[in-house]
């Protein structure tokens, strides 16, 4: 089996930490990369996480995350779009591989999915050449189908890559094994994506999944051949990271050295 | 918007009911047709089921279900295609429009969703010739990827389709709005379907969902454009009836007379 990229923790999986206690986690524990949340940076303040990072001697592997375009109203498009030309900004500074773009779902109360994704469409247009300009890379990440109606109504690699065949330059492709294992289709699209895949993010399908957001399972725990989508990606030309990302009202309840342990731990066996 | 088919009643709908009393249900709320299932059927005795129905003057719109066909073993799957033929045994008794195909998901342990989707396509292989000897058409149904590990590695329309493709004759899709709904490629998928879309399902998602399985809502409850996905399959050319089966803890709690009026009610309102 080919060896897997550098290890980067996703900070949501161990919430409790302060971006400082995560990168410092991450060194103490040979996690050479980090991805932060936005609002864990927000926390810390942008020139306060720089330095923790820095400091820690961390690689970021991606800022999570932009997207959230889709609103009732033009007000609500128009806020979007500058929050995540802020994040453009704050991923810049940070020097992230990429920003992970969460596009959003339905607007409240609206059964319009042609419509919600023109309006993805329109806030990637309108995003596009601040993120150029900072050289940051939209990595779009095609979200679990049963996300579609409240946070993501990108749900397939092709849907992605179909975005970035219109934007071209400045865009990518983050995939999350846990979004995307099921796909019919997820080898030829990761063929067919090549080195606009920007990022690749692991966590487990468990049987049974009790809750639709919350309850991912460590790798190896679960369902997903991590190690063949990992040898698929490898075979298409990345090299980046494999970013530990875990929601998980299980895990969210163990000491976080404990769960840091367990990452390395499935690092080293799963691939 | 055009008329809607007339409307099939899924009997896991008003699961407390036997079968003789889903058909008498029917009957009084004027629903012209029934989709019962095998456990339902079998704890009536079949010739009572098939008598039940044609006293009660309905239709068979389907017969839930067959499929199911990955399994650890040899000795396993054998049983499931065993069990299948009994399947099409009943759908020809029942004079059922089609047996619906729930094909099933990985073998208990198994990460390897390749190998289960061979054994869905032997498995069909192996009965193909009684399904058509018997002039049983099989409905393909793609679940949501998020029954993928545990019910249906078969998660979308193209896929479906791929596999009528390959089998031809005796075998079509059966399309629950529920679970193909997010699909970026639903439009063209139904195109390419035409005239083999064998059953159409109605219920509907709703935002949260708080079950993987038993959280399906009533058609208008929530986000699914159910009228815009019939205008699409009436274009490619179906022609059959409109079912409505609803997995819900919630429903399921209601009294049977009052689930089917609100079903009337719903299936008069939502297209």
């Amino acid at each position: 089996m080919a060896a897997p990229g550098p290890l980067s923790l996703n900070t949501i999986t161990v919430k409790s930490l302060t971006l400082s206690q995560a990168a410092e986690a991450c060194a103490r524990h040979g996690i050479p990369a980090i991805c932060p949340w936005r609002d864990v940076v927000q926390a810390a303040g942008l020139a306060n996480a720089v330095r923790a990072i820095r400091d820690a001697g961390l690689a970021v592997s991606g800022l999570c995350r932009g997207g959230m375009f889709p609103a009732s109203d033009a007000a609500g498009r128009a806020a979007a779009i500058e929050e995540n030309r802020r994040a453009i900004a704050e991923a810049h500074a940070l020097g992230a591989a990429c920003l992970v773009m969460v596009v959003g779902g339905l607007p409240a109360g609206s059964r319009d999915l042609p419509g919600a994704r023109k309006m993805v469409r329109d806030g990637i247009a309108a995003i596009l050449e601040d993120a150029r300009a900072a050289g940051v890379v939209l990595a779009l990440e095609p979200l679990h189908p049963m996300t579609c109606a409240d946070r993501s109504v990108l749900s397939t690699v092709d849907q992605a890559l179909d975005l970035c065949d219109e934007f071209g330059d400045g865009t990518g492709v983050a995939i999350d094994c846990y979004h995307v294992w099921w796909d019919p289709a997820l080898d030829k699209a990761i063929s067919r994506a090549g080195q606009r895949v920007k990022a690749f993010h692991i966590c487990d399908w468990l049987v049974p999944t009790a809750d639709l957001v919350f309850d991912r399972g460590m790798p190896g725990d679960g369902v997903i051949d991590i190690a063949g989508i990992w040898a698929k990606l490898q075979a298409a030309g990345y090299a980046g990271a494999v970013e530990c990302e875990i929601l998980s009202n299980r895990w969210w309840k163990e000491d976080p050295g404990h769960v840091l342990r367990v990452v390395c731990e499935r690092y080293a066996s799963v691939f």
